[in-house]
């Protein structure tokens, strides 16, 4: 009995102008037969500088689609339209078309390339994807990426609510690893401390300086990828998913309108810090305050009828995560911070 | 070619009271003929913690020795004496100690357990062990840890110059990244993001809370831990040890009193990173300022021509590590920061 | 870069018996909700003795179901139906529903169990599954088995037509090596050596004594087992797969009435091998004698027109595999081998 | 928990004039400093084979040394003679030299090429040394080599005594796996099937045509190559190496001209096949028949009071295997069989 080991990406790019690197990429790995998958209707100079640098390299694509619909039904169609001989998948776009494509290639057993064009959330460099499966939503184990490549220029560019959407599923390492803990206390339920102290200690480095400038935009994107590898490490998304995560599933499940699955998560992870007690709440607010978090939700508010029936739907889930909900009735909480913390003011209706 | 793979440690802990429950982890992971290798001189509790807790659970040790010298021979001394069937090497104390007891369990094949009774450097973690072979200091390649184990409440105990050795050798990953981004840029050296990435980001987390407490060492130590893993990740010291390093090296060969290796490093990178220019120099100095660092270096300050000799010394090693020192001649820089500096002041003599 | 590493099954037990001890191997692992997945149609005894042994552990099955259609559909609404916590995949009876379980286990990145009922070919034990998607048969590639149990003295009671269509599978590996060396040789295509000496080698084991009873049963296991390690060390089943191979899944496209796999790439085999030319014919023709494998064929013979057109539709298949077949026009060859070869007299009409 | 891994030779070749294509490889494989250590005395052809080779492709050695003892200490001087940035250490010749190389290789975590000149034993493609640490000869923990390369016609020149060594080593398989499952019977001991199985089954191919000719040596290659592996999967030379292991040991340390490992084995290998009883004895018996082994015990023929003395130091043998030896007192039964076995006479004076 030795160490153990863990999945990483073999090869990470996190740089301004590493998008239009991708087909170099592609020629000094030998790719010869890739397929393309990327979000329906990026901007179209993504898309160019993807293409003109395969191109360059005399690299064509075996297959090229669009993706939409974050489902296994749509990842098995690709799956069989993968011509034979296909040696690689590009993903490039937002978390729903790398989910999908994140997954086809690890069907196919095929390398894959995960290229966000913006760090909305931890997914891209996640053992596991999101895809609704008959209906339902279900976190589906896959491979790592054999690459992730961030161009910052081009997440820098990106919609500032995308990048809040990053800010709120990042900080939300902090209550997640919080109700882990709670779960061992409370159940006995074994804590990875490594997975844990990993998930964590990374986050602290965007604290310390949370632009939305290419620097920071790099730490970013490090510390969400470095929780992905933590989720690795213990083989459960358990280092990055707590009470704030299930409060925001429930919501996309039962919302009118869901928002961005990090929005969600941010300001759920700020209640459940505060149902924790404890230093994370301060943090947050502070985080939220720097990068002006607040304004992304107060620009279009939330519902709180919906909050408070998501976290009622949270605390019956029927799912083996034990967090603050599963411990104690937190409804009543809830509703009275919604209604009284003046840190969440115009942030529901 | 799909991910790729890394050592960690199977089994982290960092809490206070964690030495005094090593026998109850060797229980659970059925240990049963255990080798004791411990630094000579540990003070009489820390011994008497970890022997209670082993005899508690009826576990006898096989083999026990103090360890002094950090010594391939010694290393291989206490190959030939394990006795058949020990099934695991327990290393516990200060970082020559460690370095020889995590080689003997990597010659053995036997699972090692690393336990730091302070956190003076980053070795606890590392896949390599610094021992004299032949007379020369020499960096040996090792399994990673099976097990960390660090009691925060004992390393808080540990005398105040150990946490300055550990600030120290914490802080040069900065200068470390930087050489290694500089070695890129003039001979086109790989780097690899993901370790560089890895070895930088957790350090951050101890900069915003640089205190001597249980709570900040956990930081510290994982932040140590994590830089093994990014060494394990791109199978060499590099994220980890740059110019700072090379000096450091060249004191221990020519100093007549060499200091505490994170003593050496953490001065050296301060050095370093005012040669590279940057904002490194203003985070080190400031850590430097919020732990009192300076004032263990005022303490016994450091000859003024060995660090110059050392210097040039570095500037001409024939290692493979290309460094700021191997760049541009930095002799009479650094003889001027060392008579100019102010934050320096009282530091040389 | 140091030595690789293959995927094999962590626990092998092939013994008498050992169908009955699956619950006790599963107590011992800590399952707590396996699935049982299970071929339609087994005979009574056996699945009781499965039952029992879990029922005696004191083991409830999370979900059991019976599995007959060999589809990527059916996959998918299994790994849908999986209860949440269900922490392994149980996989009972012949080659079809293994492939599903497997896939299915390998979908949910649970440990799964493969015991076959049979030794009708390879795949109980190899890092991919034969599934229908979308109409067309695909070879996908899945993670290997966590468990291979086989019952020898089930396995000998199953009808002697699936120990034929073992034997059939079995020899092919002799003529998968060849077409792989003629691809080097012709094509440049690289040969793994050790995958390709390791999948021919354990097949001497069993011609050395090619009986139906407990201990040939085993030593055909291991070697089918082996040529799926064979299999995963190099990537692809180039190893245990030729122009046989080809020769069979054309005939499964377009013969009225497909025969067991190991049948019709057994005679395949044969008919390939005298296309090379060798000792392979002698030895083939031997092991078929020695078994009666040529009985089992006449019992139901082949068509003879179906063969010649499913080689002529292997010669042009599109697929990357380089063989005899894609060598020159084989056609002419065969046809004059069915007429007048005595050895497959009675074997086609 | 998934499958397990197991290391194997990442890069296997076997076949005529593997020799002359070492720099070839080197080469392919960009080793730009390799180290080359080499049998004493090795004819002169095969090293000016080797030595063209590398000076073909412009490749020079970074070291260069002849080994003849196999000692730990000569592995550690020459980790310390390693000029820095050796990249590759290739290991030619017999069995000591490869594995003081194998050794050397591992210590510096540096790719190792092994290249046996015969194939007298199995340790060529073990993940263990036979080495002497003060005075006490030890199987130490080391890593695969990355790559295998066997030149048959090299190994059809040398002398044919060593290739009756490797026919000896080869059989004991079969009794070193009796002894395996003696000891799970008699003590619980657990048996690793897949590596009890795979030892055994591919001795079975060289039995069935056991010739000295490049094709049976690349059968015998394959066979000891596979038994490696074994030995890697379980983590011990359990499946290798039982009581006839224990009695060639023991002549090793107390007999005035220890013979080549092989020819003590495969003797000690027919005496224990006796003393288990079973149908190994005849294969044994056949095989050395066939190869006429025994001609070359009687050419030099072993002291019968040196074999008895082994046969009760091994039985007393303080090591954890448990083997027929430790079951039952052997010694008189061992005694008669020398003194009365036909096969045996002439073998023992």
């Amino acid at each position: 009995m030795g160490p153990a080991q863990v999945d990483i990406p073999s090869f990470v790019r996190i740089k301004p102008g590493a998008l239009g690197r991708l087909g170099l990429y592609a020629a000094r790995h030998e790719r010869a037969k890739p397929a393309l998958l990327a979000s329906a209707g990026l901007p179209d100079p993504i898309m160019t500088a993807v293409r003109d640098g395969f191109a360059e390299r005399g690299i064509a694509f075996a297959l090229e689609r669009e993706v939409e619909d974050p489902s296994f039904a749509v990842a098995a169609d690709l799956l069989a339209e993968l011509p034979a001989g296909c040696d690689s998948v590009f993903g490039v776009g937002g978390g729903r078309a790398l989910d999908v494509a994140k997954y086809v290639a690890s069907l196919a057993g095929a390398p894959y390339y995960s290229v966000p064009t913006s760090l909305s959330n931890d997914g891209f460099c996640a053992p596991q994807s999101s895809l609704a499966l008959q209906g339902r939503r279900k976190s589906l184990p896959c491979r790592m990426p054999f690459a992730v490549v961030v161009d910052t220029a081009v997440c820098s560019d990106a919609p500032e609510v995308l990048w809040w959407s990053g800010v709120g599923d990042l900080i939300a390492k902090l209550t997640a690893v919080q109700d882990w803990k709670l779960a061992y206390h409370e159940r006995g339920e074994a804590v990875d401390d490594l997975a844990a102290l990993l998930s964590t200690s990374t986050v602290y480095q965007f604290i310390a300086r949370p632009h939305r400038d290419a620097e920071s935009l790099q730490v970013m994107a490090t510390a969400l990828m470095i929780s992905g590898v933590a989720m690795a490490i213990c083989g459960s998304s358990r280092p990055a998913s707590g009470a704030e995560h299930l409060i925001s599933h429930a919501l996309d499940r039962s919302s009118k309108r869901p928002r961005y699955h990090g929005l969600q998560v941010g300001v759920a992870a700020y209640l459940t810090s505060r149902l924790h007690g404890g230093g994370h709440t301060a943090t947050i607010a502070r985080l939220f305050d720097d990068t002006r978090f607040w304004d992304g939700i107060r620009a279009e508010p939330f519902s709180r009828d919906e909050w408070l029936e998501a976290t009622r739907a949270a605390s019956q889930s029927q799912c083996d995560r034990f967090t603050i909900l599963q411990h104690r009735d937190c409804v009543g909480d809830v509703e009275a911070m919604i209604d009284s913390d003046p840190r969440l003011a115009g942030c529901f209706t």
